[in-house]
């Protein structure tokens, strides 16, 4: 298929084709439509990745920055409680509970967890990181630690196993609420659902 | 949503947006897996885009190309029949039709057909300038163009149009068969390509 391209849109083709749910052909329109854009859009494109590139992760939580320091403005703001912690899996989680304005705690990213339940090294590294941090610099306990996992079955394994591993380092592990999304319908919630609705009701 | 980002990320973000079939959603995930990816592979894919940039679309049938002069390796080839253009209106209908090993004439690449079945200026441009290319290489007819445009309501309007415009230059104007896909079944074929598939038998 590629055979009759020029170099370089093969190789960018091959590159856009290894990102995450982009296949080889969304990767080969893109490189056409980038083309079409001329080469201006491009180098700017390429710029901008590059500024990219510096962006620094933080050493507390694994979220991205840009500060001079080691730490992200989350983990830095003295308005944040670094007594409270809530365990997320993504960024973009991270992000949508930002979002909310109804926390004022800090994060920890713990990555995407798998779907086989079992979480892989780095992850496993990320948490010994938040156990130090608790030990070190909270007194060996925090206030709270907040499990806000996805309401898989691979989330939900793990988070049971946090809610007795973290015990002893946090007066309460708490998880987010399960029950009906606000806007949904009785009707067409589904079993799992409805069922933590009454089970939790309040 | 993307407040708490780097502004680098945000613009990043935004040009991702921009892209087609990439939404804002998607386009945050996509900076945060290049984030966890690490800074060469990132500036290694900036690289690739800045390349890319310098591809150049060839003058005549308007695919992209890397050679010195102005046309590209299918117009350029002696082996390739001037006088058969087919016109398409992707790049990648081009490598689809390529891949076939069935074609050995020319293309024109017209640019993919507004819904509407208006052609904007700059497509009508490119058929002034195969118009151009007939009259003053092919001695004013070309043996044949071939119509490859998808067989949507747009496309099927404007292969109409252009084969009364083109039939003065064209020995033969044509368009590619329409019937039974090979490997569908006549079960599920719509009431469309059925009907052409008999219409058209042999």
């Amino acid at each position: 298929m590629k055979a009759n391209l020029p170099e370089s849109a093969k190789r960018l083709i091959e590159r856009l084709a290894e990102l995450p749910s982009i296949g080889p052909r969304q990767a080969t329109r893109l490189a056409f439509y980038l083309v079409a854009q001329g080469g201006d859009a491009i180098h700017g494109l390429a710029r901008d990745l590059d500024e990219l590139g510096r962006v620094k992760i933080c050493e507390r939580c694994f979220f991205v920055h840009q500060n001079p320091g080691r730490l992200c403005h989350i983990c830095e703001s003295p308005s944040r409680d670094p007594g409270v912690i809530m365990i997320v899996e993504k960024e973009t989680d991270l992000l949508s509970l930002e979002n909310t304005g109804k926390y004022t705690g800090r994060y920890c990213i713990l990555g995407i967890i798998p779907k086989t339940g079992i979480l892989e090294e780095w992850q496993k590294l990320r948490l010994q990181n938040l156990k130090r941090f608790i030990e070190k610099e909270l007194g060996g306990q925090a206030k709270e630690v907040i499990l806000a996992f996805n309401p898989t079955s691979a989330g939900d394994f793990n988070a049971s196993l946090l809610m007795k591993e973290l015990a002893p380092l946090a007066k309460t592990v708490s998880r987010l609420g399960r029950g009906l999304p606000t806007g949904g319908e009785i009707e067409f919630a589904d079993d799992e659902t409805l069922g933590s609705a009454l089970e939790r009701r309040s």
